[in-house]
């Protein structure tokens, strides 16, 4: 149960996502606000309609190119280290919403990254990429429009790297990334290889790319943007497109979901039993007692419990701000609330294993592995 | 003309390889004297008698494979931004020395290093390379015993360009290499990929390699015999040895031939009348005067044109001993002495450029390309 100061009253069902605390990024590197692009957005998804997503670059130009029904792409991906959590099904759901509105789909298994970053071999991360991409699939994600790939293996973007290479100083390196070994270096290239493949010749050249990643994804952007650049009068790039969605907290109150603390967020491939007991056991946005609660209300603002129910399983918004106002007015206590979550979580995630189960071997298929 | 004051006379028809300037490099960077195994090889190359090739890491590693008839490796490579030179055409005859003492030989043709270095583009070092690969076949490279390749398209040293990225610290390129762009770094790491290739499964395994390089490439060596060690858990790599050979100095008596001074050097492909002017116009080990030099003798110790000779087209030792001698006692002067090895020169150079003439539809079918 919180035990905080009451945070000035928005009234706002989305406000758990107005993001006080990323205002610096608008001001400091130049990153876009998304809501006055909302209402120009035809078929908005949950996370933009939610201030999930709240930041851009250059995403009028994607916008523009969706509306006229013009070529374009979407392109993210992931570092295959372990099972998909609510972070990575963000990004897949992000994917998947851009390509039911027409775009061609990437999909990148930074394996490259895996192994400069976490030093998880290549054998190991093949294995963890198939579950994965299963769970994409199991998603929606629709294999016939869209390519999915792991970077070890997709030698157009490994090439893209070499040529990158030569566009990269050691200080924009070590501005953006510290002071590393050589391999993380590279890795960042070859994700700049990832960002700018889609519009590569045999995918039928240049195109507006939209780039849906977690704010902390930025620098990334800023490098390939430059790039994109810097490698014009070769390649004809069009600068990429980014969204940025925001860090969901930590079910256990801490301020994101970390694999370091494994109270703080569950996998969809984990058990039931498993993730009823993180939800039981989550910090919320409850008062010290019953009491206080029905008297005061709950501060959906920074419960966890609330986040992820707005952020990823209650598609209906008034279902939400039901929800929210209940919270408010102290008729929805936190145990009712939890135990309301719990099952919608559990359906999904039994439903989805289902899914997922049948996919393995498509998966397989798609990455060529045995 | 020479305009030097008399050396220490050594009456060492090598002597002019003897490397003086390079005794540091023993102690510094514990590079091994090559002089000592010399008795030891049943067949020694030109450039190994006359003590051209000066220094080695390991190379008694070799020796002992390669004497018991074992499995032994020679790589080495070029790095495709001009003609065949006298260095390059150095190394070519090192590998072919080794391949007919039974090593398999690689040759990389580093086209990733010309971009990253040199800012080559591909598509130009596409039809460098060809022409390469034709000299190096004309020299006597056997393709059924050895594999010649292109970096940007071998996908097995590139992969394992990736593995040793995680084995390079920032501090270590830097030392290297200086404070350079990463695609420089990069292409070390593809380089150390290179030597260690042949020791992958697809090519039978660990196995004592050499790589026969001017001195100053030792920095990648080092490089790379670090790099062995570290990933020896999981290649099995034996660490590479190496032979260095020195660098011959410019015809115009500048300390090494160098493209940015066309009078320094010629390539094998260069016009007989070009190639007759440099000769023309080298400087020599000559005295002031006629009467001097026959008095005196001449100084062959600093003689581009006689280091030529001996390092590169006579092959029997005695004949080189006669020069040697002659121009000591004075009897050979220095006009006599250009006319004839302008004659050897200039029956290698076109006997050679008419070989590979019929060679280039062969190199290009071997490089991939149309």
């Amino acid at each position: 149960m919180a035990n905080v100061e009451d945070k000035k009253s928005v009234l706002d069902p989305w406000g758990t996502t107005v993001v006080e605390d990323y205002d610096h990024l608008y001001e400091e590197f130049g990153i876009q606000k998304f809501k006055p692009l909302l209402p120009e957005i035809p078929n908005p998804s949950m996370y933009m309609r939610r201030g999930v997503i709240f930041g851009h670059r250059d995403f009028d130009r994607v916008l523009e190119t969706m509306k006229q029904g013009g070529d374009f792409a979407v392109m993210s991906g992931i570092k295959p280290t372990g099972e998909f959590h609510l972070g990575t099904l963000m990004t897949a759901r992000e994917i998947i919403y851009f390509q039911q509105q027409g775009a061609k789909a990437f999909y990148a298994i930074a394996d490259i990254e895996a192994y400069e970053d976490n030093k998880l071999p290549f054998e190991e991360t093949e294995k963890i990429a198939v579950g994965n991409v299963a769970d994409l699939l199991a998603l929606g994600f629709d294999p016939k429009n869209g390519y999915i790939y792991r970077q070890y293996t997709e030698h157009r973007v490994r090439n893209l790297a070499v040529h990158f290479g030569a566009g990269v100083t050691l200080a924009t390196m070590k501005a953006i990334y510290g002071e590393r070994h050589i391999g993380l270096y590279l890795s960042a290239l070859v994700q700049a290889g990832d960002i700018l493949m889609p519009q590569l010749k045999y995918f039928d050249g240049p195109k507006p790319t939209v780039v849906p990643v977690g704010v902390d994804q930025d620098a990334h952007l800023r490098l390939t943007r430059d790039l994109a650049n810097k490698f014009r009068r070769k390649f004809k790039f069009v600068a990429p497109s980014s969204t940025y969605h925001k860090i969901l907290k930590g079910l256990d109150g801490s301020p994101k979901m970390s694999k370091r603390n494994p109270m703080s967020y569950f996998t969809l491939n984990e058990s039931s039993k498993s993730i009823a007991k993180k939800i039981s056991n989550a910090f919320t946005g409850g008062r010290a007692t019953v009491e206080e609660q029905k008297r005061l209300g709950g501060v959906p603002e920074i419960c966890p419990i609330y986040e992820i129910e707005m952020c990823h399983f209650v598609e209906d918004d008034d279902d939400v701000v039901e929800v929210y106002n209940c919270c408010k007015c102290g008729s929805l206590l936190c145990g009712e609330h939890k135990a309301r979550t719990k099952k919608i979580i559990l359906k999904f995630v039994e439903d989805h294993q289902r899914k997922r189960e049948k996919l393995v071997d498509k998966a397989r298929e798609i990455l060529g592995i045995k």
